[in-house]
């Protein structure tokens, strides 16, 4: 229990971290009255979307909600509770801090460079904090809280089904606001940046950020709603069920075993000590003298990592020591071979984010090749961002195939599972990385706007590019994450029917249930192509979306610049505050459909197979291969989309300094190479910030449904 | 055996057909010389590159023919060359009909629409009947051989392996030809026209096929090389190796049975009847009252189709019987099972065929959704078009996953594998419907070329149009025939390898060789997702190949303006050769690795994972599952490019009579909007004609080649 408070005050510290952190960025200078006109503007619109779409998932959350009290019960619906609001929790204050920070980092990058990656990144921290915090605590405190007051315990049978169905609802809770938060966000978001920028950049050829354009405001509320808070839940949602899903293994793997408690709190310590190790980290993401972004980022980086391995081998330790810790499959494991899955887990984030770097990274070959064939045209440049997209799906998977082998090697089932615990457990720091880079891009928006001097908008355009990289980043860790723990929830999912076939006197539901997971079974393969199916079609549906609201917004600026020609003279204001509350309605309506597309996939597959075949075992093999279908493809659509959308956006901004291309001629800021790698970013923002990210979260509540539909039959 | 006789009657009918259709086109008038002049140069570019491209192919073939050799038996060796030489030969023979049938009916356009359709269907149908008519000749005369001069018989169990290795060996012939002709024409192709379209219609500002652009004879010479050639040697492979896959299928679930020999008929039988109906299909493709070219094709796919229920009835009555024949996975199956396999197999086809016109003709909503979003720009209209390609997945999946359910439930594998059959039955009838689409869209270039009047450039422009669609039928069908026919080829693969482990005294490397192939094994899902990288590694390639080879071209064509002036005034030539030249080796160097990717794959992941886990369970269980990892992510891969390419290419085709937009405002050919959808259809080329239909070839090699693995293995 001991061990549980200390994990517990790990997570409190992470909001003591978050708190100092907020104080001192609004302790900076926020700017003169037209910055803080501005930045107001953002402020009221990131805010008054925020509270549109919560209140929407409130009323779907309520009526799940009352749906699991009534099939399961209330200490259950409280489980989903927890992890639904502190989900929307960590996506509100990180995006409260991040219209606040945009401002005053904007001003602290009138003074240097450093200084406004000071700000922006001590923002992001915050975000990052809250996130691996708040789910942490979720977690930790629920289990403190069923497991003492409570009294539920794993000795008894029914009490562990508690226990366990009320964590995986509180990752549920968790998945639902994080795909409606993404989808939602990423709708609103991108559908300002791509309609702004092809009525304001191409038909009326004003720059990104213009003041006269009225979507501009939209653009940069679309930052913090999408990139932060939509981002925050995304993570928060990956942390909690990634640790839900190892208890939730521990709990089958060592049941009845004596060390079952601190086997249940390894993950939770792994936790813990990354958050410290985390904390430690943001103090060392400083500029060099080399004046180099992301090298200051990889300092804060790898000092995280490598404070790592001391966290993860103090919480091997002083939780399950470093001996034989119980027989998983017929083998026995040690805690030294789970401090090195540990291990793999870090290097696997690595690596991770060094390809994702050679992939989106202004520099390397991709990139380059992408800004080359825009040299021939709008046409060559898509085609190589497709290409690009498309490889760039490989060095990852490699990576968490052998990350596979390697765990699984070392300790089966349960090392697959404290590697993807350890790889979550730097996401503070990851977050913190991502998080900063809509600071940044809010910053350049204001300077823009506020009328700063160019080398203002220079050093925050310097920041954000790196900022593609690491919001690429950040989207690779959580499906990579994703990809590694497919097992892990796969596991969760077959023990799961086991037990209930097994014990099927108590859930008659389950009598004579076995099913065949075996590839030559056809309901196996047809579950694989309609798991495969969600993320085409998810994204199909995600990237039509932005293309209506991008088009909706096209035609309210046109008619704006029609209606009032002051506009584009300065002398009348636009009506930001219309575009703000269009995409508003525009996002809401349309993330609807697609986020309850995975939520209700397994339910209807089971049923589906089941009136066919008439065979409970076949629906079941169908709903499992379906689990592994959706992280098959799922996988490479969102790798794909999230780094070739990264790699077309910085072949853009390669284009700034003047891009020599093959020939040694140089092409600078509109040409017409630089006109067709505009194309490539436009086509690249849906990609990568609504349909790629939104990946994760339907892999994993596709997975979440799928348990609680188990726990539900088991009920009845 | 006077059923073999008769199947080898219906297989040379296809060839006495063809022999007459091309005379038929011969006889037709050949234009004025200048046409003749065009055509000749077109002719002579696709001779080249064709002879160079099998020369290549000849010296990876001779190769491996000698490693087979080696590795199994001379008369293994001479089934691989048996499938390469007749897969190349249909290609050969058809892009012969084709550059000769582009003039004519060029000419006969010049007299009515409905004169142009019937001579390029015609030549279309001549390569159709080839592909269909070699493809089951090769396997039936071979199978003769092989029981008959050869003394080979199912009785003796060493004998029976030869044969299987031998059919799976023609496979393999079939499947390698396929690949390398897929990639090398498809980068020919679309190298030629995205090259040429943006130096020319995009610099230059000339329509397109005009002569003076030095890329145009490129251009027409890719319609032969890729659309046709390519095409061919891709359907021929498709049916050889579902024909084969059902033979073997056949001799391991009625292994023993003294109906055996009529099982093996049976499949064999299904494509001679079909053979006949195709070419009885061919004589009601004609343009009625309404003028609807679709509807003149829909009249012959049809007539085929209904016909074929009637063919399958007399190949089910002659070979099999109606009754009980045989007990498969402990059920009993019948004749009227299997027949209802076959019609479900035609329904297949049918809707496969419905779905693709909805996604890629003019006038439903996926192509005008395309259109309409290039009112707003280049970047929407490649996003719409993503959407599109993402989308058009989910109905072919879910009649796919029908298909499998049905006939799965109806007669287990085999029905399965003889629904896949009949579908390729068809196979006939739809490479005419596609091979008719390359001549008309070179008949278009050269009216162009040679002046014509611009009501031929009309005609053969709706016939081209309606060709688009075509195409990607064929496409989605092959490639669905690859998703349907998943579990026949994996269940060969898992029967070959039970067989060699049962007979471990004679097969001493399969000793204690028990694969899991559930998901929970890791190793499994290890498999899963590198086959699952397959096609996106492989598309990724292809995209880069088409991109660098369109470069070099453009690169090309400003020299050619730039050094000869009087080209752009028509008082110089352009150099065609050159440009021809330059892409024929293009093409062939880059053909080389990316198909040996799916080649080598299944060789290296097989000896790292028996190198890293020692187990051979383990290692065959991860190749097992990569076969189907390579088809759940291909299906998706292959079906988005290929539905998507084909609604790009069509939206760019609505705009030509002006598209009327949903404000109401008409755009015409050369507005903003259609600029911005040559940039989706410029896109789309590499999507449909290069990566996405090598997806096909690709899936099977895999396949074929881990069959052939196991039997080396097996000889070792």
């Amino acid at each position: 229990m001991l061990s549980l408070w200390v994990i517990i005050a790990c997570g409190a510290l992470s909001l003591v971290y978050g708190a100092w952190a907020y104080q001192s960025v609004m302790a900076q200078p926020a700017g003169n009255p037209r910055m803080q006109e501005i930045a107001g503007y953002v402020r009221e619109g990131a805010q008054a979307y925020l509270r549109r779409q919560y209140t929407t998932i409130a009323g779907v959350g309520v009526v799940i909600f009352l749906l699991v009290m009534y099939f399961l019960s209330i200490t259950v619906a409280i489980g989903f509770a927890v992890g639904a609001i502190l989900s929307g929790l960590a996506g509100f204050i990180g995006m409260n801090m991040s219209v606040r920070a945009n401002v005053r980092t904007a001003q602290a990058a009138m003074g240097s460079l450093g200084a406004g990656l000071e700000v922006a990144f001590k923002a992001g921290a915050v975000t990052g904090m809250l996130v691996a915090g708040l789910a942490l605590l979720g977690v930790s405190v629920y289990y403190l809280v069923l497991t003492g007051p409570l009294g539920h315990s794993f000795g008894d049978a029914k009490s562990a089904r508690v226990i366990i169905d009320s964590l995986v609802a509180l990752g549920f809770g968790a998945s639902l606001i994080s795909i409606f938060a993404r989808l939602g966000g990423g709708i609103f978001t991108k559908g300002a940046d791509v309609g702004g920028d092809l009525v304001g950049k191409v038909e009326a050829g004003i720059p990104e950020d213009d003041p006269r354009n009225p979507a501009t405001i939209a653009d940069n509320v679309g930052d913090n709603v999408g990139d932060c808070a939509g981002m925050a839940a995304d993570l928060f949602e990956t942390y909690a069920v990634t640790v839900v899903a190892t208890m939730v293994l521990a709990a089958i793997l060592f049941a009845g075993a004596p060390n079952l408690p601190s086997m249940l709190l390894y993950p939770l310590g792994i936790g813990g000590a990354c958050i410290i190790t985390s904390i430690i980290g943001t103090f060392f993401v400083k500029l060099g003298a080399n004046q180099s972004i992301m090298g200051a980022l990889y300092k804060g980086f790898i000092t995280s990592a490598v404070l790592s391995i001391a966290g993860l081998a103090a919480a091997t330790h002083l939780l399950i020591g470093w001996g034989a810790v119980g027989t998983v499959a017929g083998r026995e494991i040690t805690g030294t071979a789970l401090f090195t899955c540990g291990i793999a887990g870090l290097l696997v984030t690595g690596l991770i984010v060094w390809v994702t770097e050679y992939y989106t990274g202004i520099g390397y070959r991709p990139v380059r090749s992408i800004s080359q064939a825009s040299v021939t045209g709008h046409g060559t440049n898509v085609i190589q961002g497709l290409a690009v997209s498309l490889e760039a799906t490989a060095l990852p998977t490699i990576i968490i195939v052998a990350g596979i082998i390697t765990t699984y090697s070392l300790a089966g089932l349960f090392g697959i599972a404290i590697a993807v615990t350890t790889m979550l457990g730097l996401a503070g720091m990851v977050v913190a990385l991502d998080a900063f880079g809509p600071v940044t891009d809010n910053a350049g928006g204001i300077a823009e706007m506020a009328g700063l001097p160019k080398e203002v908008r220079k050093s925050t355009d310097a920041l954000d590019a790196v900022g593609n990289t690491t919001k690429a980043v950040t989207k690779g860790y959580a499906i990579g994450s994703a990809g590694l723990g497919a097992l892990v929830l796969f596991a969760a999912y077959t023990s799961d029917l086991t037990y209930f076939a097994a014990n099927a006197t108590e859930y008659p539901y389950f009598a004579g249930v076995t099913p065949n997971f075996s590839l030559a079974n056809p309901y196996v393969v047809v579950g694989l192509l309609l798991g495969g199916l969600i993320p085409y079609l998810f994204g199909g549906i995600a990237m039509t979306a932005v293309g209506k609201a991008a088009s909706a917004i096209v035609e309210e600026v046109r008619r704006q610049f029609r209606e009032k020609p002051g506009i584009m003279q300065g002398t009348e204001k636009p009506d930001y505050g219309k575009a703000v509350d269009l995409l508003t309605k525009a996002a809401i309506r349309e993330m609807i459909v697609p986020s309850l597309l995975p939520v209700l996939s397994p339910i209807v597959i089971y049923f589906v197979v089941l009136a066919i075949s008439g065979s409970k075992s076949d629906a079941f093999a169908a709903v499992g291969a379906m689990l592994l279908g959706v992280i098959v493809t799922g996988l490479f659509v969102a790798v794909s989309m999230t780094a070739g959308g990264g790699a077309w956006d910085n072949a853009k901004k390669s284009f700034e300094d003047g891009f020599i291309d093959a020939n040694g001629q140089r092409h600078m800021k509109g040409s017409e190479a630089h006109k067709a790698s505009v194309t490539g970013d436009t086509v690249g923002d849906p990609y990568k910030d609504t349909a790629g990210p939104a990946v994760n979260p339907a892999i994993k509540i596709t997975n979440i449904v799928a348990l609680l539909l188990l726990a539900i039959l088991a009920h009845h």
